[in-house]
């Protein structure tokens, strides 16, 4: 494969032509992506006109937009208006909002309804990623009939494989597969093959949610309703699970106390690294300032008994992984619909006795070494301490994640970190009062 | 609605029988498991042999299994017998051994071979999760050829939109999609229709690793083939998906600290949630015990100046944080292929600049405040040993689940708790060792 660099270079135009013509899409656009703004401007003009929309479809968002802003103005419009709608919309989200506007303003009504729809949503809902682009037949169609019209529109929807049913009203009725038809009769009525209880999802409706339904239920797609049941969109498994990824690499990022990249690791650079995890570790270090007062607090106590210094970290370290190991498992469940606000209390109450019984095992485990090595008082205080830091642990770990998601924040931001260090503090004050009772001091 | 158990207790076997012949299967399946083992058996033999598999099909594997053992042999072989291979395998990971074996050895030459095909390959293998029963089409096939086979075969395969095309060796040599045939004229040839840049996957990859490159090239199936490149099932994207969450389930458990619960979070009784937990504190709290050491090494140092002890979960807190915020981003890019094992020195390099940029925001924000309220030789020990404990738990937080990984260790086992306690023992070294050097004591 000769260099596409040194074709424009050494100005040999002849073997750009054949090679833009030649070789398969995505080379051609990975070929692209390594020129120069102006160059690869160049040799973009040289595709054919269809050629040229595929390219373009093949690059990534912030890739397409550089390349507009080099080339032409009816270049530009001929490309936008060529592209699905949901696409149009990841791309607008990298424009500058003044380009952005002229190039909506200069769509035909239709598309200009088609991406505006998609806009109007909010982030993070179905709207957003849903394909307006669907194929819909109607239940008093034939089988012939309905395969005669995926024959000739089928090549712009966005699937031909899960077909929505609709009524006079655009209101969604059933859904048939491009199995069935292929495998029915061509006399058969579509209202005799198609399936009524229809998974669907709306349109206002959380990405993550219908994603969830979509999976559980095994599908290829979703027909997507307004808020009047009519039918607007479908949203596909590529897209869900598309969505799925982003969602978990948040949660899981978040679970461990940093922003998601939001791009591969090696191609973040380190101080974008440092970015997304030192708001975190701001937040963390003033909740931990609270161990310090604490700790200033019981100084006298401290300087009495110093070998009650030696059992913090023990202490609060695993009163720290009970709380994460809690809202680990209440987050996860939150995530995939298992629990919700309403059983709040069923949680909260499952997860004190887990924290007894695991601070049970733990401060049984403790108690004789310490009791051997120190004295049997220490051990005694360890052991109480243990008990009512774990249970006190899996109480709040369990408990924010669902206070967040009732206030509107995402349960991964109360997560592991946070828990953790909440914990450090409170389980001080817990293992120092606790030290004075036993200790008599 | 009327009910079964009423039905049959009450000896209405015309009832019965209306009911089973007229009802969805899975209302049907529904029925029968709130009935008794004879009952359920006994209304079972009433229903025709059609519908029986069908109901049996949508069934639990644990269901079927104890249905299984009511029926009469000649029933149960029959079932068996009728079942999809995929399915099949899953029921016999529930059945007691010789149960099994009898009914293995039972089916049909050909049967036998597709469920031992499955069987034969390890867990976690994307040969235990494909359909052995896929569709294929030949090169030299006109369209029209190739429907009639959808038509004719399609009923019994896993899936009819990826159709894999095969040579005389049964070698994957291309693949067509189902929209591709109905969008084209009867006469096209196959061979100039299909792709030939597939994408496949091995029969003894990693289910996790084909489900991610599914995901992202956004397919519905891939052809599975084995070593020598002869197709021997799909991989269908259902089950990339149910794959793809029980790992990520699996991850998100073991990056808080506990074994995955496999089952709804609220279905799980407390001893088990304490049992999926415990393991991982014993290791955690064996970890910790070595901070005790530390602690008490230093007790002289520690007597001499109580104040240091009051920064001790400050500073622990803190290096554990930075460490889980490493292993959690390095735990994620492995998941996601975009981290490997050859990178090991890359990442390394760049988690030692995370952590200095961290670890000298942190210290320069807390020196000030330290020196006023306690003194400035304070201030600098607190400073330095941020800064130290951020640069080690970044470093220790990236090292760890590549070593792991390396040595055949779920990376997920070795990061946030496990690390957390392990930056903690040895940041109180770092601290103390700071200590004694800059207070001369």
């Amino acid at each position: 494969l000769p260099d596409l660099e040194d074709l424009i270079s050494g100005g040999d135009w002849k073997g750009v032509r054949d090679l833009l013509s030649t070789q398969p899409v995505h080379v051609i656009a990975d070929e692209l992506s390594r020129l120069a703004p102006v160059e690869r401007a160049t040799a973009f003009r040289l595709l054919s006109k269809d050629r040229a929309l595929r390219v373009f479809e093949s690059m990534e968002p912030q890739e397409q937009g550089s390349l507009l802003s080099s080339l032409r103005d009816v270049q530009v419009r001929d490309l936008f208006h060529s592209m699905d709608p949901d696409d149009r919309v990841r791309l607008l989200d990298e424009l500058p909002a003044n380009l952005a506007k002229d190039l909506l303003s200069g769509l035909s009504p239709g598309e200009r309804r088609l991406t505006s729809i998609l806009l109007g949503y909010p982030e993070e809902t179905v709207g957003r990623v849903m394909s307006p682009e669907f194929l819909s037949l109607r239940s008093s169609m034939t089988v012939g009939e309905a395969m005669e019209k995926v024959r000739r529109k089928g090549r712009d929807a966005e699937t031909v494989y899960t077909l929505p049913v609709t009524d006079d009203t655009r209101g969604l009725v059933g859904v048939v597969s491009l199995r069935q038809l292929v495998l029915s009769e061509p006399e058969s009525r579509i209202g005799e093959l198609m399936t009524t209880e229809i998974l669907s999802a709306s349109v206002e409706e959380d990405q993550e949610t219908a994603a969830r339904r979509l999976q559980e239920a095994g599908l290829l797609a979703l027909p997507v309703t307004d808020r009047e049941g009519r039918l607007v969109g479908v949203y596909t498994v590529d897209d869900a699970m598309e969505v799925l990824r982003a969602e978990e690499t948040e949660d899981i990022a978040r679970g461990g106390g940093a922003e998601p990249l939001n791009v591969s690791y090696l191609a973040a650079s380190v101080p974008r690294l440092a970015r997304t995890r030192a708001p975190w570790l701001l937040v963390l270090i003033l909740t931990a300032a609270v161990s310090v007062q604490v700790l200033n607090y019981f100084e006298e106590t401290l300087e009495a008994v110093v070998t009650l210094a030696l059992f913090i970290p023990l202490l609060i370290g695993t009163g720290g992984n009970v709380g994460a190991q809690s809202s680990t498992m209440v987050v996860r469940a939150m995530a995939l619909d298992q629990v919700r606000f309403r059983d709040f209390l069923t949680v909260l109450f499952r997860e004190v006795r887990v924290g007894l019984i695991l601070g049970l095992m733990l401060g049984a485990i403790a108690v004789l070494p310490v009791s051997l090595v120190f004295d049997s008082k220490i051990g005694l205080v360890l052991s109480l301490s243990m008990l009512s830091i774990c249970t006190f642990g899996a109480l709040s770990g369990a408990a924010l994640p669902l206070l967040a998601k009732r206030f509107g924040i995402d349960p991964a931001v109360a997560s592991a970190p946070i828990i953790t260090t909440l914990v450090d503090a409170i389980g001080l004050v817990i293992y120092f009062l606790i030290a004075k009772a036993v200790l008599d001091i």
